[in-house]
């Protein structure tokens, strides 16, 4: 079964504070390999495949290599880029041939498990010999049949952390500004902002009510929930998802413009909130918007997500080796465990494409503003133990790789509608 | 000189990640006494003397009194109470005089200090014997005759590292979403947001610009610097104060409400500069507003941060019982050392009061939007070092005073305008 060749490695979509510790996984694990074929990584995600920006990551120094384990943002560059003509596929497996590449390891989520599933379609149709793995990553968590997703643990730990420090901060200081609503990300799955129940010791503290897009958002119940607590506590915490609906199916708060694959662009959901309850109950109201510090907090990162995604790295590595294609690598817990034990396993990528994996409606409290222990008994252990980066005059040191021009490249990618600018 | 007696602390304002570290510098030391009078901490702030809610500090658990070294937010509750009657500083001298305090640690900002100033001045009138110390307390860091302020390193540092790791998200990731404005607090002076510059180590990281507001914002201008950097970068990283004004005198953003020093409540500029550069530049923009974790950020706390605002606390006893009155602590930086050295001094309270100190105008560029290496060479030692926190299940295990019934007492205190609800 032994497939001699090249193998590319890329990152796609928003990155998380541990998406490269997966990156480290694959290039220590394919290192191991005699004789080694070629890694490259693709700079830029897909992109970096279809104009053969291609870094040789076997020549990166070892320290700069295992800098990846605690560096955020994507140290190779991602994209949203979504291969959708047929030219692009031509394109893609021109460069494949081109390079001998015999290894595609894809780092995503959702749509990224699509398109890696795709081009497994295309290489059978097109008779090339390629092994395609997917390697799982979203702080959203809503990838199925894994039972989670390296990223979420790290955002979570920070999300709960955030909550507890904001949630003191509040609690301790009368003032008029009463309430805070913390937006969070997650588009149609409320993992994320459920965790910020881990941040509760006392039933005073905050938070105090949890929205999830799970649940279809009431106005009226909302602000009878909010009043609830303020009576009780003169303070409220609330914490909210993004992507929180109408039972009508509208976004509480919409933008108006589209992503590359269809998905509406969200944020602005504090302010909308904020001025509901400010309206209504007369009491000022404070917003937090984390937006991608929620995914590039490496400075609080989760241990056992950093080390799990490097595991998920390294299996993928193992798995094309030993001949599966066209998988996913997944997180499997083992349920009989005492503590907390978590190993890898596969899955089919077209089982993975495009299914969103939700709250489980028993996992949500019966108010449907906040959740059970069900929920913390399963997110507990994703964020425990802590990350040591490297400090240099009081910041986390991270590392960027060698022989990569950032500015350089990104002025020659300049090519979609939105970077045009007067 | 010795003065017999109680002492009372309380801290106002809004909290920092190590306002409870000079708190636990007040007990430690205050304890060392032989013998010590009582030390009553007054919940939520001036209140907590004016309605006699007194907790015995010395009554409080010795791992409890560490924890708060490392616990955000106000351990003791703290208010923006103002003492504007002269009813209340009879009632204030009258709970004094029961209790007979002659001892008075107040901890906090700019109002704070004007009000111990004012409280010296009556205990004067009244021929009351009492000593007044100010402990300084503010993220802000606009306090006169100290080089820098308790609480603003942790806050600096925290930015700071917020600003580097979305940096890395932003410049790794090509999508839509190319320019990120990020809101820091500070209403007339620029510390924090100027300690943003601390995370940029190559010149095309983050962050570009930055937006003081000791310089009046210009609206064309500053949209030909944010497409002068889009030009070269094809990505923007903005970090500007809440508090930034056009040369008129009016905030950028602005609420209508005044908080109870006739101050105009801040927010939401970072959606007011992200409509105006979409509206201009047809780029989409990102708003980061991280609110009250700026100042709540414990887990990255900055380690020489901690032990200043303990020192602080600890000298306050030791002038106080030396018969220094009416002043306030200062750090006071060896400007003659080669390495970063700190003690603390004393300054009088009425030099303090209403007195903002702002970023000198030789520390910022020629440009109005950035800053010169003279802050940089400033605030870099202030960041150094981290606090580690006692954790559990993967957060930080905060402490909690005994005895503190803090929910019960919140509804007490519930005499304010803004506290009702329909």
């Amino acid at each position: 079964m032994k497939l001699r060749g090249n193998a590319v490695v890329a990152q796609s979509g928003g990155p998380t504070a541990v998406i490269n510790s997966s990156v480290c996984g694959v290039i220590q694990e394919w290192l191991k390999a005699d004789p080694p074929g070629k890694l490259y990584g693709a700079l830029f995600g897909i992109r970096g495949v279809l104009e053969e920006n291609l870094l040789d990551l076997s020549k990166q120094p070892k320290h700069i290599i295992e800098g990846l384990r605690y560096t955020p943002g994507a140290a190779l560059g991602s994209s949203r880029y979504k291969l959708s003509r047929e030219e692009d596929y031509a394109r893609l497996f021109e460069a494949f041939k081109k390079h001998d590449i015999r290894y595609f390891f894809y780092i995503g989520g959702n749509d990224s498990m699509d398109t890696a599933d795709r081009i497994n379609r295309f290489a059978d149709k097109a008779n090339y010999e390629i092994r395609v793995i997917g390697i799982p990553k979203t702080i959203d968590n809503d990838l199925p049949h894994t039972d989670h997703t390296p990223g979420y643990g790290s955002a979570a730990k920070f999300l709960a952390a955030t909550v507890r420090e904001t949630g003191l901060d509040l609690q301790g200081l009368v003032t008029s500004n009463r309430i805070v609503v913390l937006e969070a990300m997650g588009r149609n799955a409320g993992w994320l902002t459920a965790a910020a129940a881990l941040a509760k010791r006392e039933e005073y503290e905050a938070p105090h009510l949890i929205y999830l897009p799970e649940v279809a958002f009431d106005r009226e119940r909302f602000l009878q929930e909010v009043a609830a607590v303020y009576r009780e506590y003169r303070f409220v915490y609330i914490v909210a998802s993004e992507g929180i609906r109408y039972a009508d199916g509208n976004y509480v708060f919409a933008g108006k413009e589209k992503d590359p694959f269809g998905h509406v662009r969200l944020g602005g959901l504090a302010d909308t909130l904020k001025e509901m309850i400010e309206e209504e109950l007369q009491v000022n109201v404070r917003g937090i918007t984390l937006g991608t510090l929620q995914r590039a907090a490496a400075h609080f990162a989760s241990r056992t997500d950093a080390d799990e995604a490097y595991m998920v790295g390294a299996a993928a590595v193992k798995a094309a080796q030993r001949g599966e294609s066209d998988v996913m690598i997944t997180l499997v817990r083992d349920e009989k465990a005492a503590t907390y034990r978590c190993s890898t396993g596969t899955v089919d990528l077209s089982t993975v494409a495009n299914v969103e994996k939700k709250v489980p409606a028993d996992w949500i409290a019966p108010s449907g503003s906040y959740v059970q222990n069900k929920f913390l008994d399963y997110a507990r252990p994703l964020i425990t133990g802590e990350v040591s980066p490297v400090f240099k005059n009081g910041l986390p040191d991270f590392i960027h790789l060698q022989d990569f021009d950032l500015p350089e490249l990104r002025r020659r990618l300049d090519s979609d509608a939105a970077s045009t600018v007067k």
